[in-house]
Parts: C-alpha cells; structure tokens; sequence
C-alpha cells in the first residue's frame, strides 16, 4: 500500500465505505432529459452486479443542455475555466481518490495499487499535462492587437480584436479497463478550450466516470457555471447508443479509447467532428542482446503479466533472434523462450503475488480468447506456459488467468499481429536480429503499436531500431531493467500514442490534441473610433 | 503601379518577358514517372489557350519518390528546413515575382496591382506566417529530456529522446482564381514540419504552382535533398485525378482551397489523411447605421468589385433595415441600395478604372450564373443594377462583366444564401437592424461565411454583433472606410476561416494548422547506460 499519502489509512477506510455506499444504489445525478435508471456492472473480483443504476438521459437533451451552457463558460477567462477545472482535479485528488481506486477496482478489475497510481494520480497528472498543453495552445492567441498600415495615400489603423471560440459539444467515450487515464486529459482539454462534454462510458466500467462527471458538475454549480457542461450519458452492452452520439447533428468533438474495431469506425465516421482516438496495441519487443539476462527477463515477464496484459501498453510479441549476445556468450533462443516462461510461472505462483501483479480479468471474453489461442498455438507451435485461474486470496470468486505463452514461427502473423488482449504473449522465432527488428517494426506499423521495447549491446543496431520504431510510430523503450514497468508512462516526458499508425490518431499530450479543440474568432475596426467610442 | 521594389521597371520587363518565354512551351520539370504532356490554360484576358503543357506524371510514380525522399528530409535539423523553406519564399520573391504576376493574371484573370499584392507579397507574408507557427509547434517538443523517478526502493533514471516524425505526403489542390495565397502556407507548413508535398494546381491555373515547384524543386537539389520533396501533378477537367490522390493509400495530408462542393467531400472521404479545407463563402454585410454614410456606401462598392467578387472573403449580402441611422437622421433602405448601386455603377463606368478593379472574369461559368441569377431576380425582386461586359482597354478580348446588384426579400433564400461566385451581390429586405444581424449571422453559419462586415454607431448592437460572428464563425470587419479593401487580411494579424462553418475547416494560421502535421516519436533508456556508451 502507498505511504505517500497523509492518513493513507483513514482515506482507504473513507474510499471503501464510500464505495460501498453506492452498492445498490441509485446514482444521485441530476441530468436533464432523464428517461430511466439503468446499470449493468459486475465487479470482475466478486463476479456479483454492484446493483448501482445511473440516470439514463435521453441524448437529444443532453446535447440540448450542453449547448445552452457554452457560451457563458466560454466567454469566461481563460484563468476562470483553468483553475475551475485545476480545483476539479484536486478535489478528485484530495476527496474521491480512495472511492475511485474501489470503483477502478470493481468494474476493470485492476489491482489496488494500480488503480491508486494508474488510474488515479498518474491520471490525474496527465489531466493537468492537458491543461498545460490547452493554455499554451490559447495563449499563443493575442486578445488584442493594434495594427497599421498605408494603403496608398492614406494610413489606416485597427483595433484587432479575437476570441477562443469553442468547437462545441465533444463526447468523450472512456473504455472499460483503464478509464481514468485517458478521459480526464480529455474531458479537461475539451472543457479548458471552452467546449462542453458527455460522457459516455462503457457499460461496463460507469463508476468512475459517474464520481467524476458529479464533482465536476458540483463544482460548475458552485461557480455559477451550468452543470450541464459535463453530463453523463449511459447505455447497455445490449443497446449501445455511441454511433448515434457521434452521428448527433451537435457533436463536434469525439474523443474515444476503446477497440480497435470500433475506433476505426469513429475515424472514418465522426466527420463533421474532430476525432481523437487511441485503440489497441500491438505491442512488440526485441530481444537482440543483453548486458544483464537474467534482469532483463525479470522486467519484461513482470510488465506481461502487470494487470494481466490489459494495458494498451502492454508488450505481447516477443521477437527472437536464433541467439542472443551477452557478455557470457550467445544464448540460444530457447533458452531465453523457457527463461521468460520460469520467470513468469515464478512471478505467478504465489497468490498472494499474482494478485498484486496480475490483478483480475476484466472481460470473460479474454479467457475465452486464451482457450481459442492457445487451441491454435498448440496446432502450429509451442505452448511454453499455459494459463490457469489462480486462487484470489481477498476475492475467492475472481476472474482470473495467468499468461498464456506461446512461441511461433514468424509466419503465424494470423495469430500474433494483432492485439490479443489479455495474458497472452507470443515468442516469435526470426532469422535474425536484424529480422526480429524488421518483423516486429512491421508489425507494429501495420497493426498499430504503440510501445516497442529493445533490449541490445549495438550501439548502431539500437540507432537503427530507434529509426525503425520511429517510422513505425511506437514509443521505444531500450534496455530497461529495475523496478519501473516497462510499460509506465509519465505525464509531462513521455507521449502516448503517436498517431502514426493503426493505435490511434491522437497523442497524449502534444499541442495537436488540444490546438483543434477551439477556433479564433476576431473582429477588427478603426481606431480612432474605438477611442471615441471608449471616451 | 508599385513604387516599392527596386528597379520596379526592369523587373516587371523581365517577368513579362519570362512569362511569354513559356507560352507554347513545355514547361521543363523533371518529374517521376512522366507519362505525356497536358495543359489547357486558357488566359482570361485574351482568352487565348496559354499553350503551355507541362509534364503529366503517374501519381504512383509521385508518391512513391515523394516516400523515398523523406527520411533524409525529415531527419535534417528543423531549422535547416526552415532556412530552406524561407530561402525559397525569398527566390520567388527577389527572382520570380514579376513572373508569377503575369502567370497569376493570365491564368486567374486577377488585375496586375493584386496579382503582385494579393498573389503575390501577402501571400509570401502568409507563407513566413506559416513557418513561425511549425517553428513554434515543433519547438514546443524538447529533443531531449532527463527524468528519474524513484520506484519502491530504487531510483530509475532515463534519458529520453523526441524526434518530430512527418505524417507522410501532403497533397496540396489550389484553385483557379487564387492560387498562390493558400499554397504557399500549406505547402510551407507541411514541409517545415518534414512532410513531402505533391501540389494539385487547378487545371486553368498551373503555372503558377509549376514556378513554386520548379523553385522548390531546385533550391532542394541545391542543398542536397531530394527534389520529390516537391512534386506537380497535373490533370484536365475532362479527366480529373483529384480523388485518385486523396484516397491513395500514401496519401497522409490534404490542403484544399476549392469550391464547397468537392470540399465537402475531401472532408468526409480524406480519412485516414489529414483535411485542411478552405471553401467558399457566403460573405454577408449588415448596415444599421453609418457616421459617414456615403464614405461605408465606396468601401463596400469597391470591395463589391474587387477581381469581380471573385475572391472567398468578396462580400456578397447585404442586409439592411427598412433605415438606416445617421447623423443627419435615418435613411430609407431604397436610397441605401440605390447609393449602393450608383457607386458600384460610377466605379466601373470608366474602363480603365474598371479594369483596375474590376479585372476579368476567371471562368465563363461565372457569365451564366450571371445570367440565371438576373432571370431569377426579376421574377422575385428588383434588378438595382445590371451587370454588362466592359471594354477592357489593353486586351480586346478579355471575359469582363460589371456586378449585378440585386434586391430580394429575406424569404429568396433559396438565391441569396450561398456563394454565387463572381460579380453577383445582393440587397435583402430585413424588418429591422436586429433581424438583419439575425439573417446575416443565420446565412454565414448555415452557408458557410468567412468575412462579416458591420456598420453601426450603437454600441451595445456591435457587441452583440460580435458576439454573433463569432458564434457564426466568420471573422467581422466593422465601420472600416477608407482605401483598404474591407476584405484585407494580413499575415500575422488577420485569421482567415475559423473552420466553425461550412467555408472550410483549417484556419491560416493557428497552430491547429501546423501542429498535428507531424508526430512525436520518443526513446528513452537508462542514464548510465547511455554515459557509458558515450564512453
């Protein structure tokens, strides 16, 4: 447990009860447009419905709602909506951290720790990188500007004026194993630019984003602004309603993390609105030497099986040369293969470990997946770990699953270039280094990698795969070993996501995903006229 | 005719002389892939084909050489790119500008004064513009960052590298009647930030774009990049590639200036590519009162004739109340249309006058929209003045037509609210100054408007009058008389589109409009390993 926070215990004791409090419940949110009161979230730990139901807004009101509310919020200062939604983070922050870790906890599935950093202060740190970003994006906007020129015999002089003019109502869809971290820079950077939003989560993860739509919504009302900048609008697995937000006449921004399948069709789809998108990855490591073997095992089988590979980040494709260079000599690729499957099988025996690292499964559709994969390595390659549940020690019904791995020939790309999402990982054999970084930088850009990781002594074969990942559009990580995941993404040095490829569009955070989010709108006149006007 | 540029005289001999070298000839190029020779300018002055045919080559051929040159190109620093790029804006201006003058006249028709203003230096301005804005965007991602962070019990220190990745090839489609003023910022801004651009001239204006690219082409080579950074591609109206490009699977940015239409299309069909529109406007005028009626009646008149309207920010609706204030009491609508009418009428009695102003008309299509738009008013409102050929008095020949000024009722929609191109300009009945602001500000946000032009003396109607452009997305102009043409927008001051209606989707110049031209690619790894490397 974190030791960072001051009465870490009392705020857990306060985050639980909370929690528990919602169970059952209905949802307090006063939306407009209300037509029911729906909910379908299971806890991935007990398996049992949290019986919270949410107010079901009718979509046409909501966009109603929030295009009534945008032009006294945009025509605020730019310092009123930035520190409004600074105060929003660190009420999120001080008063419904420890709720949100129970409510990450109960609908992703993720591990208490994970949920704290991940989808908590790491989150909210990417929320304030956002707001950084959308002030220097409208700051580099003069409010005004005195201007003059001649045209031919006479000077002429104006009084420029411009203001940041919100595109208008976004629609952030926030996905079901790691909401936090994405929604909030995108809910801020909608918000801080002017705009207003509905959230729409997925069913199957509600409650994090109810905790924050209502802070975000008490505090508008506090300060006089209308609620209705941020609403909630929820659906069913059954009855999905995203095509129609996106396709609603006043959508103006879409902002989706979610399948790969479904973010394709925002893409092409969302126009006239703007879309940022972050799908899925296929993410690729290669292994060409290593000063440290056995560390650099150690790393990467952790980071496979932190939260049970459900992380957009998380590695999945192993490529192996026929040896690998250490400073013992070259290992054979076998070698290394068994090495990763004992580091994993050791990192997962112990439930009382697997459930710090692996967490649960946040989808019965991921052991569904495991079973169809592993039927098919086993006809056309190597089961070098199989997957099995492991007892939870809190949580005696969770779903759960260790890694699956496999190892394949490179030509099996039907079963490996592609997110698989959840514990499974594949070793994949090549000819060569070389190879492995020319298949893996291949794969990466063809089926949209966002993370690489390297592991390798050549100074000029590492110069080359920084090219190659450069090209291929996935963030590359090069001979990490330690405590940090490979995998973690620091708010404010790290970019996630390069748009370079199928992963996604939009890149957290870069001048490009919050720049398109206002227009400038200006009004010039005379001078002289303007003073007469003032006197 | 200008006086500021040195040895004026000369230098426009020569670029009439350089022009006339090209008529009837090939225009050299030494493109990939060439498969024949085309061109069909015709000059609308002496509506006499150019004779000019330039190299056709195969857009495969294109954007395969355009691929094959970036790597070199985008890993050079980025300020020896954007020396390059400003070393190019500076040879068409010191070498080519007298040239592009005549090419910019006989192609699009535009008069010399704004071939060699508008055309010509502003539109230069707008390219530097464009550099400081991908200079800025880019400077904004640091090459280079230490980071250390302390994981449980130890400390992780990383080193992490950023590269600006260019998103591929640009392809950039000019227009006929004012090309250069949009290319030169969207070829700029897509090259500064690493990109290779294929330019897509309209068939009856390519001269000017193979002078940009020939430049570009040249300078390239001369500092050892690959001239495909720069490329033309030329079609026919008959047999248009325009599609084939944008839907190329290389195809990663599209600029466009062209008619609503086909621009509506590139938006919702570039994907996955990149779209910056710029269409057409329906550019509306409100006059509710005026300190010096008569002096607002010349300004508008004159911007009315500008290159016959022929320009996306010409005003073209005028919206006026049954009065209209002034200091000497209120003036009835009719002796405001009639003003109107007059000065339009004593502007372009004069030939010479006329041709200054007037110039020509770019394409005949402009004469029969005339035509149908005259039959149609005089079934449904007033004809206040009609449009007839003036007698242009250095070429004989030239396609001319003085405005047509029309009066109809708020309820001809149907006429009035979109962009007629050409000199076509109508009054409309409004029931009062606020229902005129109503109507102007309903049509530009319905219709697409760039340009609003207000003149008023209560202060509380101009606020809410700002207030309703900028809702409306078009940039307003208010109370301005004098020699600048209402519709001057200057590079650094003046935002052209806000992409808030349907005129378009890109604005010059934000950083919306450079930023998201590149990616962010990043490596990190340990410190120490990297000092020992280095070692």
């Amino acid at each position: 447990m974190p030791k960072l926070y001051p009465a870490f215990e009392q705020a857990d004791r306060e985050g639980k009860a909370a929690f528990t409090a919602h169970l059952g419940q209905r949802f307090a949110l006063d939306l407009p447009g209300v037509t029911g009161w729906i909910g379908e979230e299971l806890s991935p730990y007990t398996q049992a419905p949290l019986g919270i139901t949410y107010p079901q807004a009718d979509p046409d009101a909501l966009f109603t709602a929030a295009k009534a509310a945008i032009p006294a919020w945009a025509a605020a200062p730019i310092d009123t909506r930035l520190m409004l939604l600074m105060e929003a983070l660190d009420r999120l922050y001080r008063d419904h951290l420890f709720t949100i870790v129970q409510a990450v906890m109960h609908t992703a599935g993720q591990s208490y720790n994970m949920a704290y950093a991940g989808s908590g202060v790491n989150a909210l740190d990417r929320g304030i990188e956002a707001l950084v970003y959308a002030e220097q994006a409208m700051r580099a906007v003069t409010p005004k500007a005195q201007w003059a020129r001649r045209f031919g015999r006479s000077d002429i002089a104006l009084e420029k004026t411009y203001r940041i003019v919100p595109r208008g109502v976004a629609v952030c869809f926030t996905c079901a194993s790691f909401a936090t971290w994405n929604a909030w820079p995108s809910i801020l950077a909608s918000l801080a630019t002017g705009n207003a939003v509905i959230v729409k989560p997925h069913p199957a993860s509600v409650l994090p984003m109810a905790l924050t739509v209502r802070v975000l919504r008490d505090l508008l009302t506090e300060q006089g602004f209308d609620p209705n900048l941020v609403t909630l609008c929820v659906d069913t697995v059954s009855e999905p309603l995203g095509k129609a937000l996106i396709k609603h006449k006043d959508c103006a921004i879409v902002d989706f993390t979610g399948s790969a399948q479904f973010g394709a069709w925002v893409e092409a789809n969302a126009h006239p609105a703007l879309a940022f998108t972050e799908t899925s990855g296929c993410n690729t490591v290669v292994i060409a030497g290593a000063e440290d073997l056995d560390a650099a095992i150690r790393a990467l089988a952790t980071t496979m099986c932190m939260f049970s590979a459900q992380m957009c980040t998380s590695p999945q494709n192993i490529y192996l040369p026929p040896e690998i260079d250490t400073p013992k000599g070259p290992v054979p690729r076998a070698e290394i293969a068994a090495k990763l499957a004992e580091a994993i099988r050791t990192l997962t025996e112990d439930p009382r470990r697997a459930s710090m690292i692996l967490a649960s499964v946040q989808s019965p559709q991921s052991l569904a997946l495991i079973d169809q994969i592993r039927s098919a390595a086993a006809a056309r390659g190597e089961v070098l770990l199989d997957s099995r549940p492991y007892d939870h020690p809190e949580f005696p019904q969770a779903r759960t699953a260790t890694p699956l791995l496999v190892r394949l020939g490179k030509d099996a790309r039907d079963l490996y270039a592609e997110e698989r999402f959840g514990p499974i990982g594949f070793v994949i054999d090549c000819d060569s280094a070389e190879d492995a970084l020319h298949q893996a930088t291949t794969d990466a850009c063809e089926n949209g990698g966002i993370t690489g990781f390297l592991y390798a002594s050549d100074e000029g074969f590492i110069a080359r795969a920084e090219d190659a990942y450069a090209r291929a559009g996935a963030q590359l990580t090069i001979n990490l070993t330690g405590a940090m995941p490979l995998n973690f993404a620091a708010a404010y040095s790290d970019y996630h996501v390069t748009g370079l490829n199928g992963a996604g569009n939009a890149t957290l955070t870069t001048l490009g995903f919050v720049a398109p989010r206002f227009a400038v709108a200006q009004s010039r006149r005379p001078i002289a006229e303007t003073r007469e006007a003032a006197e």
